[in-house]
């Protein structure tokens, strides 16, 4: 397991992170200088995961205190900073409680910022390696596991979440397999999953999200395991656009479906998820795609056809009544006891 | 609607089809001079959809019989024949039904072949407007219709089945609005739903087979109609992969689940889905997607992790269960009637 290695960090007044828009066909890392830089990296998707987003949005509150540590009005400067960071992405909750953190930190000192947002991203890797352990509890030996989209270590700063019972299971010799959801239209499942997966060795096979049901309904899978990027009071649960398909479809074909997240991710002023801002990305996600020609040369292509438009609502919100758990670092609960946590 | 135009036809001893393969960024003709060569565009999907492979799989052995006339070993040579133009595809009834129903014309005289393949075309045609009619009445003013992969004029001779009710209800003025799924891998539904939708000026918007859940979920699907590729007397159904996935989420939502397809697509030798065969096919459909750059030219690029394998299920069995009903030439029936059409 890379637990030397991290998605993204700060030194001195840049945050580096992963181009996460370029691979798995380039591995690359970029140096955001200014707050401003990171917000941008935020909202084109250089970085993303819901940890990464919120820790990314740590980073840039505090490389805001320090470019305005000198200015008259720090104390709006910041405030201002705040909701430009706010404004890159709306559904990712670690993002807004990031954010959030790391101002009030920074109303004290640019230093405390710093430490903050320094701290918070520790706090992520200790609570990936938490629900590694809970998680890993869910899978046998032979264990067929589904998962969507990406929430590995590119996701967090560290393991990530509903990889991380994999790569520990994957460590104790467990014999597993992973059914990587290909996750149109980024298809962050067959560019960053199935690219961590190979890292690690792990036995995986890519399927269009289209294959999912049908090798449920065949019992080919025991498990299906995603991570989330918001969850409400009652358990409703919104992660990239597709999750609630493959929640409903565990359901109707009796497969226990988890939802890994750090209990961060929870918003608990959020009654149910119909209150969860869905993010609409632009339609070009759908109907172009990027990759390498034979040439390794990395091209953009129309895949749909030329006079029609897309839509691209980038998450759904599946509802509490079709998840199984939810793995966190405090121990794996149903939906009915996530408005619990608040006093945990 | 296009009546003056079927997507395959035959003239003297070349069966001539549109290139599907090539569309929407190119249109062009493609001539199968032998019986050999139209059961490769058969098996390399130059041709698709269920009906346009029955016609394609008649024209072939009208092919082999014209081919073989003066042979000393008819019968044995299109016998064989038979063989390899079933060996193409395993999944579509149709494919299975025109081919042994022109073989055994073919017994006769090539000429007989001959006619009963062309007969077989336009019985193909009748169904569709047939379908059209029975699928109207199910579509209100304002209706929003979910669709998945093909079944338009592409795949059949004529208007197609799952897209007939919609064209009819189109040019009654209704107004409508049809949401296409992408289809992953082959992308049928953005590239030739999409592409029949806009010569029709159809509005219509393509979606990614991840979003159609959302879309039910949030009320915004009030019907979806899909084709088929073989239906069991229990009324299980094969379809394009993925159509379990949306007619489980169908019902979920209350939403009503209509296939469309002429009985021919029926086996009543097959009690349930189980028995239908599933067509696997190469991995790279999934690893790799076509498309057009920015100068026009087509591109093939690799979309997923280098070092990973892909799962490719062509098809998958939706249950009956799942199923509001069939719109056949016949009339509209539920699964529990599909047994009784043998005698209808």
């Amino acid at each position: 397991m890379k637990k030397h290695y991290r998605a993204i960090w700060m030194e001195e007044n840049s945050v580096f992170m992963i181009e996460q828009n370029l691979l798995p066909f380039e591995y690359k890392i970029f140096e955001a200088k200014t707050c401003a830089e990171t917000c941008v990296a935020i909202k084109t998707m250089l970085t993303r995961g819901a940890g990464s987003l919120g820790i990314a949005a740590g980073y840039a509150m505090a490389q805001a205190a320090l470019e305005f540590q000198n200015s008259q009005n720090y104390s709006k400067n910041i405030e201002k900073a705040l909701f430009d960071i706010e404004s890159t992405r709306p559904t990712a909750q670690n993002l807004f409680v990031v954010a959030k953190r790391v101002f009030n930190a920074a109303k004290i000192s640019p230093q405390n910022a710093l430490r903050e947002a320094q701290q918070a991203a520790d706090d992520d890797a200790f609570c990936s390696e938490k629900i590694a352990e809970f998680g890993n509890s869910l899978i046998r030996d032979n264990s067929k596991i589904a998962t969507h989209c990406n929430a590995g270590w590119l996701a967090f700063v560290d393991l990530g979440t509903a990889l991380a019972p994999i790569y520990l299971a994957n460590k104790e010799k467990k014999n597993i397999f992973v059914y990587v959801d290909e996750t149109r239209p980024r298809s962050q499942g067959a560019r960053l999953t199935a690219w961590e997966l190979s890292q690690e060795n792990i036995p995986h096979t890519i399927i269009p999200d289209n294959a999912t049901g049908y090798l449920m309904s065949t019992g080919k899978i025991d498990l299906m395991i995603v991570g989330a990027d918001r969850i409400a009071k009652n358990g409703d649960t919104a992660n990239k656009i597709g999750t609630l398909e493959k929640a409903v479809l565990a359901k109707t074909f009796n497969i226990p479906f988890y939802v890994a997240a750090p209990t961060s991710t929870i918003d608990f002023s959020c009654e149910t998820g119909r209150n969860i801002p869905i993010e609409e990305r632009s339609e070009d996600e759908v109907l172009y795609q990027t990759g390498t020609d034979e040439n390794g040369i990395l091209r953009k292509i129309r895949v749909a056809s030329p006079n029609s438009s897309a839509f691209n609502p980038a998450f759904d919100v599946t509802f509490a009544q079709f998840i199984t758990g939810f793995i966190t670092e405090k121990g794996i609960f149903p939906p009915s006891e996530i408005k619990n946590l608040e006093k945990f």
